[in-house]
């Protein structure tokens, strides 16, 4: 999904540039694969098995089927030469540059692949956080397959609720279903289910219909708490009045086959809801396969794999990686503070002038997008104002700072650097971002267009990646959608239902996919949601 | 889906004759189940896993959900008076008047149901004809999850042969695709997968596009032998053009998990096909509840349950079958002649005249259709011009005969007795006849409308039941369908095509499925088939 950008600007280079023979790419698509260029033909292995947003399915229900595109066919219509190979990547041997496959097929049979470059890919798993019995007993919102089981399984409560041989008791609990993690995709999934139970399935079960119970978990103390506080008010508060039982501050302990044990965290009481359906959605946590790798690459110790700012793996020199599978370490400024001073000063006076600081401004910036966003926090038009600030009373022209003033200008603005979200947002302007450093690789490095390197000689070849949030939404049900954009403006409502409607139109991969996602939404604005089985 | 009209008239039946309480139907929807009446109230447990053309979702591809209407829809939009319960019949015992259920869910939680009048619609099970390793290696054509699987498979096959590791004959026999029946199901697959493979599949994966094979392997001389010659002719000259491997004639004697096995049966000659995906598709066989059944009932010595021409089952005298698990066991005029003379003889003359034979003639047609049928292919009029042929060269009104000649001039009309095909076009015909009588029983018990009891007094209660054959199809793949139409009408050709899209379409079971298989059909048109694997 994400990667059809880099696809065809990755194709381009190699065509363009046929002297970049056995340079071999390793591209992996959720779930384990790679796409491997080898003298000037691009190879991919790998398997299509995640959604942008999984959770839709279920909401819409889009079907699986008009979302993923299959990769093959991306590639017919750019007309790329790419390779394509279904099949799991299960080690990366990045001192030999081998990738390790396993076939998709049943046979599962092996197979090995060499590379120059490597792109990681992977996405994440999920996070149980290892709490006992949620892998056996509780539904993952991730997969394709995981929306459709949910859907079926769903119905499927009904279905039991309404045998002959049930107890009132049993009855309740088998249509009590529990979501765990108020998170947007937690939330979404309550409200749709609270829908699709409440416009739906309680016509066509009528005897059963007020024994329907959902409940939504969350550890913290309120629902998607990294959203604009009036957005989770809106929320809790409709949660409410659909009868959303909304239970915060309880973290689960441990799940069995028909209850699910919760801990209320401030006074460590535990409890247990009886239940017929749990659905799991906590966050992320790294794959096996790339432990694995960071174990070879001296990242051992960290809990995400981690890449510089052009998202290059630390601790290896020919590997790239984006999407959920890593994480951006952002340099800090103080850190380089002392190269930075240096590099600024450039007649080795030991104090900064104002002119000389100007010249370095733009370097600074490129390099280490905190101080940018710190000015922006403080509502400052640009590095001088900071130091204006710093030395009091002065005028601007006869500013002159040493290290160690210019040390304390500085020393809170790596405060403003944080991880970006695990979201198909970033992973996609990662993967655009990249394929536009490859294709004008040859190019960038005899003009670099990067920032100073202020420990070394030289520039940089290319600009660092920047994220450029458009916004995010949270779906709340009822043909209501909150939206956060850009510039703290906050919408609650039907307008924005439709603006997420269009948005998610926007993100299908081809004018294919998007035309049967609209028109899997007519039929639900036509027939209403489907309760079929299949 | 068939059920339709049964469940809508039946349950008039109930709610205008709130008398006939403890009044139970049972009712199994393909793959087990029961509708189970219960003082004025319809119960229904089943499970609605069978399409009436199950291999229409490969074709178009139909979404499974588009096609199959759960049965609460159909009850809630029919505000019928029915309890529908998910669950499997796996005994019916005839004695005690009760059924034996097991839930569908996960735990299989078993049930018991009293009924007083039971329809047992179980459908069949694919017949392997004991042959080794089908079971376990062929896919079938029976069930919606049947028709995904195989999409799945033959897209599995081509991802293999496109893996770096793989040999050419491998390649070859992950490519060779293995239908086994020639029948109008096997032929449909066989014409949909080439033209799947032909048209999509060979551009996504141009590099094994010359390995594909598809082959279909029919026992006897010719495919699709229950139709027209002409049909027949037409279908084997486009498959052999198409590059379709036509094996007729031989029969398979054993599955392995990557060969088949079959064997010439004029010669003996055995030879084994190295295969990558195989489709079994050579009838229907009981199922073992049924067979357990049959048992009960002193029906141990049959293959097939059998009913009478009121769809009664034999040596029951509440239970009715129908659709596929029975079929009906025709009364022979030769085991009646006597009696039917005696009835026809009114004054006792040891001779019937023309006019005592014309008086007898509706009865004899409607409780034996065959003499019917007789006369229509003989192209006769009516029975007296068979008497007339018998008699020679007489005058008309002076024929008389005496039993020896009426036994002879019938002797040959118990020939044209013929099973009738196991197709939906049957099975629903039996559902809204069945239903009617439900629905007139009281008026039909004090008024009967059937024919002349000829071995009792009186008359039956209802007319038998009577198949009225509309046509058949044949699907052949590149638009092309051959239709085989009342009154030996042949038409083979788009036209056709569009024919059976029409009468497709008139089949579905609401306006609301019927619309989304058009829209179906027209995602086809403009997009061609979809080959992801989702």
């Amino acid at each position: 999904m994400r990667s059809l950008n880099f696809y065809e600007r990755f194709s381009r280079t190699f065509r363009e540039n046929p002297s970049l023979s056995r340079f071999l790419v390793v591209f992996a698509v959720s779930g384990g694969g790679l796409v491997a260029y080898s003298e000037a033909n691009v190879q991919t292995v790998g398997k299509i098995d995640e959604l942008p947003e999984a959770e839709s399915i279920i909401r819409h229900p889009v079907e699986a089927r008009s979302v993923v595109e299959p990769i093959r066919n991306i590639v017919k219509k750019k007309n790329v030469n790419v390779d394509y190979w279904e099949a799991e990547c299960y080690r990366i041997d990045a001192k030999n540059k081998k990738i390790y496959c396993r076939s998709s097929q049943d046979d599962k049979e092996e197979f090995v692949v060499d590379y120059d470059y490597l792109v990681v890919a992977m996405g994440a798993r999920v996070n149980t956080f290892n709490t006992p019995g949620v892998e056996e007993n509780c539904h993952y919102l991730k997969e394709v397959e995981d929306a459709q089981k949910i859907r079926r399984t769903v119905i499927d409560c009904f279905e039991k609720a309404s045998l002959p041989n049930l107890s009132e008791d049993e009855k309740k609990r088998v249509l009590q279903f529990v979501v765990v993690g108020g998170g947007p995709t937690g939330v979404e999934f309550a409200a749709e289910l609270h829908d699709f139970v409440s416009e739906d399935l309680v016509k066509l079960y009528p005897s059963v219909k007020n024994l329907v119970k959902i409940t939504l978990l969350e550890a913290t103390d309120h629902i998607l708490n990294m959203f604009d506080k009036r957005i989770t008010t809106f929320a809790e508060e409709k949660f409410h009045r659909d009868g959303i039982d909304l239970k915060t501050g309880e973290m689960v302990v441990k799940v069995s086959e028909k209850e699910i044990s919760t801990k209320v965290i401030k006074t460590g009481e535990v409890s247990t809801i009886p239940y017929g359906m749990a659905v799991w959605s906590t966050g992320i946590a790294t794959r096996p396969v790339i432990m694995d790798f960071m174990k070879q690459i001296g990242q051992a110790n960290r809990r995400v794999l981690a890449t510089d700012e052009w998202l290059r793996v630390e601790g290896t020199n020919s590997i790239y990686a984006l999407g959920d599978c890593a994480t951006i370490n952002q340099r800090k400024v103080m850190e380089d503070i002392s190269a930075i001073f240096q590099k600024a000063d450039k007649d080795n006076s030991g104090t900064l002038t104002v002119k000389e600081f100007q010249e370095a401004l733009d370097d600074i910036c490129d390099r280490y997008p905190q101080v940018q966003l710190y000015l922006k926090n403080k509502q400052m038009s640009s590095l001088v104002d900071l130091l204006t600030e710093s030395k009091g009373d002065v005028a601007k022209e006869s500013i002159e700072l040493n290290v160690e003033e210019f040390k304390s200008a500085l020393s809170q603005v790596d405060s403003q650097m944080k991880n970006l979200p695990a979201t198909a947002q970033v992973a996609a302007q990662q993967g655009s971002y990249l394929a536009d450093c490859f294709n004008r690789m040859e190019e960038c490095t005899k003009n670099p267009e990067g920032p100073l390197r202020f420990r070394e000689s030289g520039r940089h070849r290319f600009r660092p990646f920047r994220y450029k949030h458009l916004g995010q939404f949270a779906p709340l049900g009822g043909e209501q959608t909150a939206a956060q954009l850009p510039g703290d403006w906050v919408s609650i409502g039907h307008s924005s239902q439709w603006l997420w409607y269009s948005v998610y139109a926007s993100k299908q991969v081809s004018w294919r996919t998007r035309s049967l996602v609209v028109s899997d939404w007519m039929r639900r604005f036509i027939f209403g949601r489907d309760s079929s089985q299949i």
